[in-house]
């Protein structure tokens, strides 16, 4: 199987959106009148994020959904994606299911596949999508780091911390059967968060998906925005997926906090809104039928200072991720 | 070094053209209104694309180089790029020069880095490029590889084949060093013909940029076009940058016609225009400072027919470039 024929059997498409889809030098994306074309591009690499063995569909989906949580994190609507794709080799029983995951998932977001590259290589997957948001005037309506106030609350969507909780696992950390398939379950096929961050434009002064772990990524908010902010740990202990029964049994308290704050891999959103807004982010929850929890608040004092149940400073330190540290 | 640092120190540039530059979730583009957006994205692997001790600042400079070269192709002007790359690790002796032969080309074509990705990984360099295209009414100027028409006469810019040349000295063919450093500088330093792109819009009935070898991308112009063409064999052998007296004493004429024919790597654009048109597409060659050869003609009968100086057909078959067969 050569190149061309790789493309045309498991990634073509017929041509939805695009002016011009893949095949060209070139794809050809028109943008709408009155929007900007947001764009994000993330790389997944065999042996960093993710294993030699593990399961190809859920590797096509996870390699777009990365790239998705991005444009749901700017509040923008997908339009289109490019794959580049490097391949040990041309392997049909790889390259099936792989396609399948990822254009599933492209498909649910009517995200087209409009071009790209494919060569041989060590295994690795880079994407880039390309989404628009509307102007409001000459103002963008995309989220960004920057604009959370003092006084603003803090929120995050969905569940945290099962990712890292399924790396520990891969790392030597024994969980029982039932708790391991829940927590691979969160790292293997997160869900980009897409409907949220669309519900959130102009609503929401800030926002981040949490790719990096939820400290790290909070802390990019907090100097992209030059404030900082409060946390409550005690909050942030129930946020994870798997069920307090079954994380009760398996790992304690410390490591549970350590993979709710830590994290990575979560691909949640990280949001603020001023206290006027709790309804309205309510709304945006119950529409976009995504949990939203209120973990915090925006302070003038930069910093992050954490809590507990009782309101007393909790200390420790969780690192983020960072790929050369 | 940090994977922020990283970026922060080697690849961070004052935004722009972007209406939001690298660092947040997404960077963002507005588009000119009645303008298409143009995307391409190439990957660039070692051991496949460049060996191991490739020079980092000519591996920066052709790594942009051939997505440039796509845009070209299509008459596109460019934007913006983003830079997604695999690092063994964050050698800054390797950062330092890759980031000033990526910059250096940017800079010379006003083509902003809006963002991208770095992780840790096999050296893989994933470079997607944009560009706008302006449109005419509701009509795109780009040009496509579909628009080829019968009686249409066949172009190449710049010279062809070095590339090639430098690749066989990799696999054991012995060249005198002056020519092999000749041919090694195609093959590291393509020039992307950005400048007669743009000059051949509203010119050119078909173009592409001759990335995988003449025979191989003119294919893909006759079979998106629906035509046929033949070709000068005698034209195509005088294309090669290194003179002829050094190939004369080093190559036979049989491995100079594989080199231009062949080819792979020459990032030269491959385009047809009418008769009517040639006086035009000279000038377009002079205005952009551009060398371009009449090489053949489009034909209705499907298939490419190799004719020699006196008009001999000549039957040698020249595979193109395909990375999985």
């Amino acid at each position: 199987m050569g190149e061309f024929d790789l493309i045309a059997r498991y990634f073509k498409r017929p041509v939805r959106r695009a002016a011009l889809g893949g095949g060209d030098d070139c794809a050809l994306l028109q943008a709408s009148p009155g929007c900007q074309i947001a764009i994000s591009c993330d790389m997944l690499v065999q042996g960093r994020h993710f294993f030699a063995d593990a399961d190809p569909f859920k590797l096509g989906h996870k390699a777009l959904a990365v790239n998705l949580s991005d444009l749901a994190a700017c509040g923008s609507r997908p339009l289109a994606f490019l794959l580049a794709l490097a391949l040990p080799t041309a392997d049909e029983t790889w390259l099936a299911p792989f396609s399948r995951g990822l254009l599933a998932l492209a498909d649910a977001h009517e995200c087209e596949l409009i071009g790209g590259d494919t060569t041989q290589g060590p295994l690795n997957i880079c994407i880039t999508v390309l989404g628009e948001v509307p102007l409001a005037g000459a103002r963008s309506t995309a989220l960004l780091r920057a604009g959370a106030r003092a006084g603003d609350e803090l929120f995050v969507s969905g569940t945290l911390g099962d990712a890292r909780l399924a790396l520990m696992a891969s790392r030597g950390l024994t969980l029982p059967p039932g708790l391991l398939a829940k927590a691979k379950q969160r790292l293997d096929a997160p869900t980009p968060r897409v409907a949220l961050g669309l519900a959130l434009r102009g609503l929401a002064t800030a926002a981040i998906d949490i790719s990096d772990g939820l400290l790290g990524d909070l802390a990019h908010v907090l100097e992209a925005s030059a404030v900082g902010a409060c946390l409550d740990t005690s909050v942030a202990a129930t946020l994870m997926a798997c069920s307090s029964a079954e994380l009760d049994a398996a790992v304690d308290a410390e490591t549970r906090l350590e993979c709710v704050l830590g994290g990575g891999d979560d691909y949640e959103l990280l949001f603020t809104a001023p206290p006027a807004a709790r309804g309205a982010v309510e709304q945006a929850a119950l529409a976009s039928a995504t949990r939203v929890t209120r973990i915090g608040q925006i302070q003038a004092e930069p910093g992050l200072r954490l809590f507990d149940a009782r309101g007393a400073p909790v200390t420790a330190r969780y690192r983020s991720f960072d790929h050369f540290t």
